[in-house]
C-alpha cells in the first residue's frame, strides 16, 4: 500500500515540441542524467510515448525537491510526473491506471524491479493498494479527510543492498496471519474512516522488524509519535525515512514536534515533513 | 474471514427457568453430549451466563441441522446460537461483538483453540474480518446484495490431525506479499460492491495450495465452478465442503448444477447447499 502526500513533491515543465523523442532540457535540486535512456523520468515519459506514437516531441524540465534515497519516493515522483505530463500535453489518451503501468518502467531503473508500490499513490492519490501484477491491478481508497501524515528523513543512506539483505525470504504463518489481520483492518478503517480501527491496524510485525536496525533512533521515535497521540508509525518506504499518520492538524503538530525532538538525540540531521494527503495525486499547477 | 449463510443453520429453544446454571434437555440431529461442560453449546452459554450471573436459570433445546466435520460451522452455529439465545432471555446486557468472545469459549471445545473466524460471521452476520486477539479485533463488513454461496459438502472425514499436518509453519514472503494483495482486494470490493474485484481476490495461495490434496475431486470442482461462472471458489473452512461465490442467484444455480456434476465423477457421496448470505446474522425465528 502506498499513499500519496500533498505539499512534498518535485516540480515539472513539458512542451510540446516538434520532431520525435523525449529530451530532458533541465535539471536542478539534484544531480540527475540528462541522457533520457538513463534518466527515471526519461524512461517513463518513453514508455509512454513509444506506446502513443504521436506526432511531436516533448521537452521535460526537472525541478526536483524531493532527495533521493529518502524512503519519501523521490523517483516515483519523477516517473509519474513525466507520464502525467506527456498524457496531458497529449490530451489524455490514456487513463491514471494506465500511466502507473508507464511510470513503473521509470521506477524499474531506479529500483531494479517493476513495481507500483510508490507510482501508484503519486499518480492516484490517496491511498493505493496493488492487489496484484499480470495484468496489473491496483485500487484507489479515498482517504479519510482528517489523517495527515508526518514523514521524518534521517540524512543517512540506507543502501538497498542492505535494506534487501536484512529481509528474511520466509516469514512465519503465524505472523502472516497476523498481517493479513492488520492489512485488512486498515483498509476497512480508510472505507469506514473509522480513524481508531486504522490506528490498531498501522502495525507491521513483518517487515519492521527485519529493517529498523538500519535506521538509527528508529523505535525512540516511533515510541514519541505514538505516545503523542499519532494513530499509527512505521518505516516510510525502504527507509531511511519514518512516517506517522495523524488525526487531524493540530495532532500531527504535536507528533511532529515529539518525533522532532525525539531524533535530536541521535545527533544525526534530519527534516520533517507534515502534509494533509492529496486525494488527486501528481496534478498542473 | 468468514461470511454467514442464509438458511443453512441450527435451531435453538431456550427457556428461562428457576434456579441457576444451565441445561441441555433435548438434543435432535446429532449424537452429542448432554454434559453442559462437554457440549460446544453449553460452553458457550456458561461462560455468558457466568459472566452475566443472573437470577435464573436457562434451559436449552439443541436441534441441529449442519453436519459436525463438514467445514460449514458446525459447532460455531451452536455456540453462536447459545450466546445469543441466552443473552436475548436477559434482555441484552452484553453487544453482539461481545457475543462474539462468548462464543468462543464454545468453539475452543470443538476445535481446541478460541478462534473468532466461524464465530463472528454466526452472530453477526454479512462478512466477517478477525484482525486479531488481545482484545479481540471483529470487523463486520455488510455482504454486497447480490453475493450468493454455493457450499459442496463431501460426506468423507477429514481429520482434524491430517488438515493440520499439511500445514507448513512458514510461507515465503512471495506468496505473503500475493495474498496481502488478495486480501486487501477482497475487502476493498465488499466495500465497494466490485463482483469483479472481488472475484479477481477470491485466490488463496497459502493454504489451499496445501490443503487440497486432503479433498477428493477439489481441483476438478472448483474449476467446474469458476468455468460455470462463479466469482471465485476454495476450500471451506478446514474442508472437506468446497465453496463458491456468484453473483446473483441465476449464476449460483448454474454453478451448483456444474460444481455437483464434477463432484459425481469422485463416486463420493455429498449434499449442496446454496445461499444468499445473511447479513443479520443468528437470529430469533
Amino acid at each position: 500500500m502506498g499513499v500519496c502526500l500533498e505539499g512534498i513533491g518535485d516540480e515539472m515543465v513539458f512542451r510540446k515540441v516538434p520532431g520525435k523523442g523525449v529530451r530532458i532540457t533541465q535539471i536542478t535540486g539534484a544531480d540527475l542524467p540528462f541522457e533520457t535512456e538513463k534518466n527515471v523520468a526519461g524512461v517513463a515519459a518513453l514508455a509512454l510515448v513509444n506506446a502513443a506514437n504521436p506526432d511531436s516531441g516533448f521537452e521535460i524540465e526537472i525541478h526536483k525537491k524531493i532527495k533521493a534515497g529518502s524512503g519519501i519516493g523521490s523517483s516515483s515522483a519523477s516517473a509519474a510526473g513525466a507520464v502525467f505530463g506527456i498524457n496531458e500535453l497529449m490530451g489524455r489518451p490514456f487513463t491514471k491506471h494506465q500511466l502507473v503501468d508507464f511510470a513503473m518502467k521509470g521506477e524499474a531503473l531506479a529500483s531494479g524491479s517493476e513495481h507500483a508500490d510508490n507510482v501508484a499513490p503519486c499518480i492516484l492519490g490517496g491511498f493505493t493498494l496493488v492487489r496484484g501484477y499480470n495484468p496489473l491491478d491496483v485500487i484507489k481508497i479515498e482517504s479519510p479527510s482528517e489523517i495527515y501524515a508526518v514523514v521524518l528523513h534521517p540524512h543517512i543512506e540506507v543502501k538497498t543492498s542492505d535494506s534487501r539483505a536484512v529481509l528474511s525470504p520466509n516469514v512465519t504463518l503465524k505472523a502472516a496471519i497476523t498481517q493479513w489481520g492488520n492489512l485488512g483492518g486498515l483498509i476497512a478503517g480508510l472505507y469506514t474512516k473509522d480513524y481508531e480501527l486504522i490506528g490498531r491496524s498501522l502495525q507491521d510485525v513483518i517487515i519492521e522488524p527485519m529493517r529498523k536496525k538500519l535506521i538509527p533512533g528508529f523505535e525512540n521515535t516511533k515510541n514519541s509519535a505514538l505516545d503523542a497521540g499519532a494513530l499509527g508509525a512505521g518505516i516510510s518506504g525502504a527507509g531511511p525515512s519514518i512516517f506517522a499518520l495523524c488525526k487531524g492538524q493540530t495532532s500531527a503538530e504535536k507528533v511532529a514536534f515529539a518525533m522532532s525532538n525525539a531524533y535530536l538525540e541521535t545527533g544525526i540531521p534530519f527534516d520533517i515533513h507534515l502534509s494533509k494527503v492529496n486525494d488527486e495525486g501528481v496534478k498542473t499547477i
